[in-house]
């Protein structure tokens, strides 16, 4: 143990950083740019980074802060630019949910209108699933692009979804392991740097993001989801990158199919023209935004869904990364349905139990490093709304695994109601937030 | 990364007490007490523990949290006790300041009246000086007694004071390094629980603690130094320790004595009936807290000190640890006499700069492996509110490095001044706290 002597701050002590964070003191930015480096660069210890972590998620942190933050992990990574392209890109990011397979329909839709989408997706953990995951299951489709194979892929079908690269922002990766075992993961602003700073690194022009909240979101507070989305709508605007945030209810999945296999069926039967009416409704939303920013406000968004121009670029999507569009997807062996045991209409369905039941059938994982079961997950064959017969089937768990039904039916126990009258209905795109 | 199922609550897991003490939710006991004995057994992570610190230092402790967590740290090593000696114990804390050797005399003079005085002591760290680094200065005199050898120096003499086990509460000992450099020390129940566990773990039946305040002072804020003592106070009598807390002006130095060797002499000077009146004053103050907890509210305590009662026990107590209480103490080879240039009044001499610079003179030590310079220290002269002419001695710098002097005269630049009018004098018992 050493201590240093009393003689007033010292620039660029992590001590000094913590403690201006704690008393709510501003941190001079090259000491705040300090931190980030020397902590990636492993000077900075786990532990102090932990106690800054706390005192920020404790205090919060200015506009300019996170800004400062944000660059801090920019810089501890590469820098990607789509300039060569000759055309404009636009990307969406969802904080996640429970069936949430919009970026499926939605990149080879917003492609259609010349627009360069790259989507730089992760895999899911936990509850929430992940776009990759759902894609692997299409025979032959791979996630991992070199740089050169995303911008090629860019100019020739206009929409990418694959893997981010470890380069983009290395220090966020370090720092959310950090903050997942220390109870600091809901810090506003470490989450809002978190995303944008892999999201400027990826260098796309325009930013939509689809902010959610309710029992299956990361954020179950509207008030905490709006704060959000305000905090990475200013962190993207001052970076330079055009952004919009929707705030969307997850109170109950999205459409009728939670899993992966049959996300993707879901998705193809919305960019067929079809699909259930909240996925399209959200689909068509997003377009909608991402299309303004990119200088298409008028867009025909929904003649794209119905004329086939949508599944031509997804065809094409799913080709370039050498998947097979037309090959069957997974088949779940095994299958349970949950019938109605009274008439009457569906009330609730809860979107938090039923991402934990599909995730315990296999569709999600646990650790990052777990394989996922692509045809395991749960296909809805009612929502709130939606009158019931005594007898009828309300949902169907699929997989392969039999012995897991058990415990994925103990996570739905209580989590849908059958009652005599229709719930309210609730807008699914709650508010927009612009700059 | 594992992600765990959200299923409420699990007893006994780090992430939910650091959410709970962050969301301002109260700590189950058995948790808390799971907590610290994790992280001393290297389950419960550092980054873990530097998160939760954090947390406590912005969001408090309730009372039974703090007792928790003291007793959770207590139940982390051995406990002693003085049961079998048939007389009462009672000892003294000082949260630590600049020429603090109150208890050199304190110890043997409320030994005079039959009560036995354990004072397991520490070293200095940083400006405020240790006092088994004065003790040292005593040729022969050994800090660590065998607990056999306490128990029958308290019992033959009365009086020990000696160095702290290893054994006594090593919760303790690791989450100090921690908070050290987490910019966690401040966390007001971590600091009382630090002392407390130690000094409950020890086994006295009673204690009085000098909570000081002012620039030379751990707390430099009179509101938080009492809100320290509260919690001690509390923490004592809920852990059936009779405690009392005296708040202590700590903005100027304490005697006329900084550093090691001359601190023991004015410590003789003291016990001869002698010394500096603030010395005196403090000393008699906190014999009397101690004797009245000890049910002898009457003891001539004055009388001890004059009729050379307390410099007997005094010798017996050196002798009984191996020093010559006779033995001519270290003289410094160097010293540079510092004088005032106008005639006035000391209208200031602001501790923390006089403990720096006694620091840097060799008294005190940056890092615990360091040795101490004994000889090495600052005489004053005169004090505030004492005349001086120009051309007059106002302190000596003593030591055996000329090369350390310049330095420490830095550190006195702008640390005390002459003016016209003497200065206000303000208590140096300024309050007294009880259960």
């Amino acid at each position: 143990m050493t201590v240093p002597e009393p003689q007033g701050p010292e620039p660029h002590d992590a001590v000094d950083v913590i403690r201006a964070k704690r008393d709510g003191k501003p941190i001079p930015e090259d000491a705040l740019r300090w931190m980030v480096d020397a902590y990636t660069r492993g000077y900075v210890m786990d532990a102090q980074m932990a106690a800054f972590a706390m005192a920020v998620l404790l205090n919060g942190m200015s506009r300019d802060e996170i800004r400062v933050m944000t660059d801090a992990m920019i810089a501890s990574g590469e820098r990607m630019g789509f300039a060569g392209l000759g055309k404009p890109t636009v990307d969406k990011h969802s904080t996640g949910g429970v069936g949430d397979k919009i970026t499926l329909p939605l990149a080879p839709l917003v492609a259609v209108f010349g627009v360069a989408v790259p989507q730089l997706s992760g895999r899911g953990l936990g509850h929430t699933g992940g776009t990759l995951d759902k894609l692997e299951s299409i025979p032959g489709w791979r996630a991992a692009l070199t740089n050169d194979e995303l911008f090629a892929q860019l100019r020739d079908v206009g929409a990418v979804i694959c893997a981010a690269g470890s380069g983009l922002a290395p220090a966020d990766k370090k720092l959310y392991a950090l903050r997942d075992v220390t109870g600091t993961v809901e810090a506003i602003p470490l989450i809002a740097s978190s995303i944008m700073s892999k999201k400027i690194a990826e260098g796309t022009d325009s930013l939509v993001l689809d902010v959610k909240f309710g029992s299956g979101a990361f954020m179950q507070d509207v008030d905490r989801a709006r704060e959000l989305a305000r905090t990475m709508v200013a962190l993207g605007t001052d970076s330079g990158v055009a952004t919009t945030a929707l705030l969307t209810d997850m109170n109950t999945p999205l459409g009728l199919a939670i899993g992966n296999a049959n996300e993707v069926r879901e998705s193809i039967e919305v960019l067929a023209g079809g699909g259930p009416a909240d996925i399209v409704e959200l689909t068509v939303a997003l377009a909608r935004e991402m299309l303004a920013l990119a200088g298409q406000p008028d867009a025909d968004v929904e003649g794209a869904l119905r004329d086939g121009r949508a599944m031509d670029v997804w065809r094409a999507m799913i080709r370039a990364q050498d998947g097979d569009p037309d090959a069957a997807l997974p088949a779940p062996r095994e299958s349970h349905t949950v019938t109605a045991s009274a008439s009457g209409v569906i009330t609730r369905m809860d979107a938090l139990p039923f991402g934990i039941a599909a995730w315990r059938l296999g569709a999600g994982r646990a650790r990052a490093e777990d394989a996922v079961i692509h045809s395991a997950g749960i296909d809805l064959h009612a929502k709130p709304g939606d009158p019931v017969s005594a007898g009828q089937p309300v949902f169907t768990l699929v997989g392969d695994d039999k012995a897991r039904f058990e415990r994925a039916l103990e996570a739905l126990q209580g989590a849908w109601d059958v009652g005599t009258a229709a719930p309210a209905r609730t807008p699914l795109v709650f508010e927009r937030i612009t700059a």
